[in-house]
């Protein structure tokens, strides 16, 4: 696991637009998990063509100059298809965004069964800065739950829970392919972090992760369920997914984030 | 945190209208969180705007002489959109108001995933009379969860329970920028307290909330999800972010509460 | 809290009609709560009001000579809108009177999220025989939820149990003008049992259940929830107030147990 | 409660058809419950009549030579409408019914809220074998639970476990009237155990299981919810108190099997 | 029990395939549940025909050098009606073919109320390599449950979880009718282990699992519920099971894997 702030081109943006000193650099990052329902695949093609599009516009407009990442759980879990990550260090940002993505065609088809509202802060177990953006490697999953803590963990005193987070990262770190992603959601959102690790190898993750059963960490943990296995791709390719048909627009540099081609 | 009660417009109105002694001006809040079938947004731009406009005259109605405040989940949660904080002395009032936006077009179209109801009490640890109503700063967001307490905390001698909370309260009063509302639901509903906080900064309220963890108080919650981060704002202006339609009514004055124009 | 058995007409009727000896006196009740489909109020006029007047007449034809409540939960709770309570001493008359209520036109537009079935029994820790009917006074509001102990409550020594509720049963009594109903559910339905709570006041509501917290009673409760505030009135009103509109035909003399008018 | 094995008719007709030693005579029990959705009773009486006689004829061919008993939970429950139990020894025969049940008019407007798969075994704490099958008496009510049971009652010693269990019997010796039908889902469904007492009062039930309440064996229940409180009667009549219309057709033998007439 | 890995066809053309070494052997296994929409059930016999031809169609594509498993639930649950197990050593390709399988017609109507997924691994308590396939016998019926251990086992040394899990593995072995197959799900999905027994006789298997409640390890369970009872089939007849109609098509040679002929 690699621990190190983002460097990513959505956080340059950032920075440059907002000119943000880095103790202010945080940044919410929003996921919205969308379930198409099963009455859009009967809509005919044209149709959906045109409702992916507009879900398509919102996503890049607001991708111009800020952090946007897309994930698709078809294939990995059976209560969503499509993950959206926005991030922007101003909320009302998310808000607008999400009231532009609701007037998309799809949006009227789709459910939302989870969210996830978090921001970045500076870690107490680490001398390094907020990060500006998070998720930003070209991995190919992403791998993520929200975390809450048993509530005993935060009556230790700072230097006995800096020993047992230390030890925990240690294991981590045998896993140098495999980035650690945390960011906060003390009172803004049902659970204290969101965890999103981004890795290649999915059978690499599940040994890391059962290999920090037995730390003395893992016995603090209150709750960590769902975990969503996500496979990264372009917003285009994700929303391609959604009904197995390739889009014939071309897809905006944005989307593209992947590097492969956008549709078969 | 600022435990001052309120001073807001709606409750000089209350005293004034129901002449209530001191002692008497407990306030009922009622929460109700709706959100919006998919749907109504396949309806088209006419019958929305109707549906908006009967859902605003309710609101505006119940706000010429008692409190009423509005904000917007978007973007912020994925199980509800649209939150109405409507407050009254007289629990008839609130039966009667949801009576009327009930039948409100867009009522037709919404569920109601949450509901609070709760009342205004003194606190048992303060010196100041129960609040004739809550939630009254102009501040940008509104940080609400309900709250039981476990079993246990009751058993606690009462001496002992004011030493407890004082030292919680002394973490509140680092932030004087986030104000704080709490509200009781004792019997009238399943949580115990409705507590609602009020700031314009979230990552200062995420900050607070972590640092009251290791509080002993803290150690004696049963309960304090869901957590709802929900975006301040007019009436008019809440529901046009269900369709990202301006309404072209002109708005009346109390339901643009915030000041701003009411729509683009 | 006044803890003697019912005096009221219905009790009266099945006493004379069953000719039950006061051991046997024991009724059954059934609380179902419905929520009406948001489609529903679209329908026109006419239709709802046929949809309604269905309804009202299986009620009213129940409450002929069995006892017939209605509370409206609209402004109090999200997930209910009606509730009726139907008493007798004769389960297949409940029954019966469901199936015929299911046919009414409203029914077919419903949901019962709740649903609770309970008996009278004679108490442990009172000298007075089983009620023949609950929720008899003319108060205001019902304030109601299914109840579950703790195992090792029935692990207590018989005298010790007595002991803990004469002290509960003590706080009851400061508050004279709030009336008990326990019903009982072991066996019958998922709580053991359901408490209904009758008073004109919601705030001395709040704070009588709000003092019951330190008593040691309290301690054994393994779940209270959910607790439902219902606004008392006839069965008339409470059909009316779910859209809004006031039915035109006479309303026949037992649906209008609160003696007000019947429609506005 | 009577601890004795079924002498049904189709316990008969079983082992006849299939010559099971006693050992071997084991049934599967399967319980499913149904709700019918309200859009159904919107249906034109043709339909409806219809749709309830193709189900009415996959019960009553499944029942010329298995167990097929049905119960109403109109007016007890509202989360379900009716309760249909079949039996049978070999576990294809009931995926084979529940397949024509499916194509039955009537289950396409309905859900299948809860689903209990069990078997029969041979008691440890009794010298009875196994029953060929369960709920064989004419009484007029089914009281049935799901029951799983806490981890640390498996690893008490056996003879400790035949004490407690043989001081539980003796309180359900007390209540002659009342017959319990144990049958096992370990490894086949959620539940440990389908618990199932058939009574003609539920007073007396209800008293039982209070009763219950104090014994030692108590305390190891982990989970006993949710209860039905079911109503017996021929599956025509279960199907008739769905609409409140009685059938045309003459009922077959197998299907009055309460002995009352078929409709009114 | 057998413990040995599984030697099927599918795992050999994996083999063949993908050149994998027996350490990188490890295989992805995917349970997807479907829920048919009762509504289905109402389209005509062409449509339906259709849409599970097409369904079909994107089992058979993938099986042609995969390992392809479908179990139908009918009769023996009622939140579910067929599963299906697909495996393969790359994630994408179960991506790619639930993309595929979800423009079906059938799957137009249907929910996912369940979802699990997992990868095989080398058991630390055996000496075997990772298996390349899991569910490879032609037994007549499929336990499957996701389990999670309490946090408390993986604080055990390994030598004490492994004494305590040969212990557990020995009762596995008095019953060697039984197959089971464990897979891992640490990160991926909200379990830690999906296990799937393989038998043909659902009273030994009940059997085993009762005599496994005092065995030590059965302390250390947090959850293992939904527990499935799947009736094994091809991919056709479970189709066929849904609307109780045969489809005329030939049946695939990989859809009539376990030998029977397709349709009646």
């Amino acid at each position: 696991m690699t621990w190190s702030p983002g460097t990513g081109r959505a956080g340059r943006m950032q920075r440059e637009r907002y000119g943000y000193s880095p103790v202010a650099d945080r940044t919410f990052a929003k996921f919205t998990f969308f379930k198409i329902d099963p009455a859009w695949r009967r809509r005919d093609d044209t149709e959906r063509a045109a409702d992916k599009r507009e879900f398509l516009a919102a996503c890049e407009d607001f991708g111009l100059d800020r952090s946007m990442r897309a994930y698709s759980t078809i294939g990995t879990r059976g209560d969503t298809d499509l993950v959206v990550l926005a991030q922007s260090p101003n909320l009302d940002d998310l808000h607008t965004f999400h009231v532009v993505l609701g007037q998309s065609g799809l949006a009227k088809w789709a459910d939302t069964p989870y969210s996830y509202l978090s921001m970045t802060k500076r870690s107490p177990y680490s001398e390094e800065a907020a990060r500006p953006e998070i998720c930003v490697s070209e991995r190919k999953y992403l791998f993520l739950y929200p975390m809450v803590k048993q509530r005993r963990w935060y009556g230790l005193p700072a230097e006995e829970r800096g020993r047992i987070m230390r030890s925990h990262i240690e294991v981590g770190r045998r896993h140098p392919d495999v980035s650690i992603n945390t960011s906060y959601s003390f009172g803004l959102d049902d659970q204290e972090f969101v965890v999103a690790f981004e890795g290649d190898d999915p059978g690499e993750f599940l040994d890391l992760v059962q290999e920090l059963r037995p730390t003395e960490s893992s016995a603090y943990t209150e709750r960590e369920t769902p975990i969503f296995t996500c496979v990264a791709m372009s917003v285009l390719k994700a929303l391609d997914a959604l009904d197995g048909t390739a889009s014939v627009s071309t897809p905006a540099p944005v989307s593209a984030a992947d590097g492969s081609p956008s549709a078969a």
